[in-house]
């Protein structure tokens, strides 16, 4: 299929969606203050980013409400105080998990939200359960999208497989998700051509959802992009579990249409996201991380290290070798 | 050209070098301990490492040899007290800047050094100076390699005219070299190609090495060994100026050549280079060198940013655009 379009010129068709409020709250169980949050909105409108993600739709009868912000929920009264009507170009995202989302219940006709995507997050063995959610979504009214996470450990074939009843479901893009941090640019080429070949076929957009764990987030997501995705996740400053994801403002430098602006990112960074640091939260590429990327595992017990400041490097990697001999 | 080999497989002639001494001693003016460069060149050796750069080969009548560490000047006596007569099969080099070393006089015959290999440094405009260099010390017995600097601010067709040039000297490597960190995965392929081309009609390897400013160091350098690249830089935690380099725990993870292990790698960080961070010394990615990075610039004013701690990224943005308004 090759590459498309190139570095001088620009591929309207790109779509970038900003996720540090949903892959950033799982640094801090989704404790933003209003203030950060709307001056995020209002960042993102100026910068001319498409999508703004709020959080997840997650279940109250499955999670604990005190154990977690509001944007762990999103509800449509917490948007609304935060959006308004959303009077701009920008679009409103939420993610619903396959099985923690009472979608039934919590997910109301598009007339009456604020919210312009629904994001369905799935595993590979629960393709059937999302196409459930996303024609369900899609018949409230929404924009549909799909995460088949943690592809980089599942059969190609069955992945192949996923994306023929996800290409005639009712969904619009199909996200190309490197969950673990593993997948190196040789490989998001391969995965993304095979993305696009299918939902081509179906008139379905794919998109690129990259992390940091092996320092790729960024040079995978514009890998992506060179061979067909044009849905594209990023975060400010990467915030996100772990090492984090692909740079906001790496991402708007690199790409060329007219309406994105960098300045306004830098702005929101100084203003707000040093602070985050300030107060303590981590996030972003460190040698643990690494190690599981390599090994394509969970990054959990990376974070875990990291939150020891265990620097015993080599007796993780050791210790991941082991778990499995 | 397309891409050489696939992930599974290996390159025989990949060739990694280690430039930690080198790039990194930018960082602390090549004060390094003899223990952490005797304990580094064990490391390199374990881990199956080709080559160790130990520093410049700089004149003493140029530099104030109270202002920088012994691994600027790299002579034969400081070499043989940490490797002796090198009875390993790492190869030891050295970089030999084009006007800054007087090689006539401080380049001896290869049969009386533990140097192997003698890299020349240069820019777009002296590369007749650099030939002749290259020829004096291949005169002398060494291998040697060029890098050219700053290709991402020369002409392409003045680049491809200095590659025909090197190609006809005795150079053996030719090194594709983003100094300013600014160059994307797709411009390091086109490169790599184009080195490859013009080198392989004269029996020359190409090289690479990057730089971290837009987080692309590892990247580009996993894109330049799949196009066709063998010799390739990196640094223990990606130490060197600014943003820094390819991360030689990563390189090592990446390659699938059976002689690379990265244990030693992971136990020589943890032993020695955490220590440097806790000194003080800082190197690695930042939203400064993103914005030079970006805009094609020498990091220089970004490293001065990080060193005043100033945070107004958009201010230095301001900066940079309005040098040159």
């Amino acid at each position: 299929m090759g590459q498309k379009g190139n570095l001088m010129a620009f591929r309207p068709d790109i779509r970038v969606l900003d996720a540090t409020i949903r892959d950033g709250g799982l640094v801090n169980s989704f404790f933003f203050t209003d203030d950060f949050v709307k001056a995020l909105y209002e960042a993102n409108i100026k910068a001319g980013v498409d999508y703004m993600e709020f959080g997840y739709k997650a279940s109250k009868d499955l999670f604990d409400v005190n154990a977690f912000g509001k944007w762990k929920f999103c509800e449509e009264a917490d948007l609304r105080a935060i959006v308004g009507n959303n009077d701009s170009d920008l679009k409103i995202a939420v993610m619903a998990d396959v099985g923690r989302t009472d979608y039934k219940r919590d997910i109301i006709d598009k007339k009456d939200s604020v919210i312009d995507l629904i994001r369905v997050a799935t595993y590979i063995n629960t393709i059937p359960a999302a196409i459930d959610m996303i024609e369900y979504c899609h018949a409230k009214g929404y924009e549909t999208s799909v995460n088949i996470m943690a592809v980089s450990t599942a059969n190609s074939k069955d992945v192949e497989q996923a994306l023929e009843m996800l290409g005639q479901s009712s969904v619009d893009v199909i996200y190309l998700v490197d969950s673990y941090g593993s997948l190196y640019p040789e490989q998001v080429r391969e995965y993304t051509e095979m993305y696009c070949a299918i939902a081509e076929k179906y008139g379905k957009k794919v998109g690129m959802h990259a992390h940091n764990n092996q320092q790729m987030a960024f040079a995978n997501t514009v890998e992506a992009v060179a061979f067909g995705a044009s849905y594209l996740d990023a975060t400010m400053m990467g915030m996100g579990r772990g090492a984090g994801n692909c740079i906001l403002e790496g991402l708007l430098g690199f790409l060329r249409n007219p309406r994105y602006n960098i300045a306004y990112v830098l702005k929101f960074i100084q203003t707000y996201m040093l602070d985050l640091k300030k107060q303590g939260l981590v996030w972003g590429y460190d040698i643990p991380y690494l190690l599981t990327g390599l090994l394509n595992r969970h990054p959990k017990a990376a974070i875990d290290r990291m939150k020891e400041q265990n620097t015993d490097y080599l007796g993780f990697y050791h210790d991941l070798w082991d778990r499995e001999n």
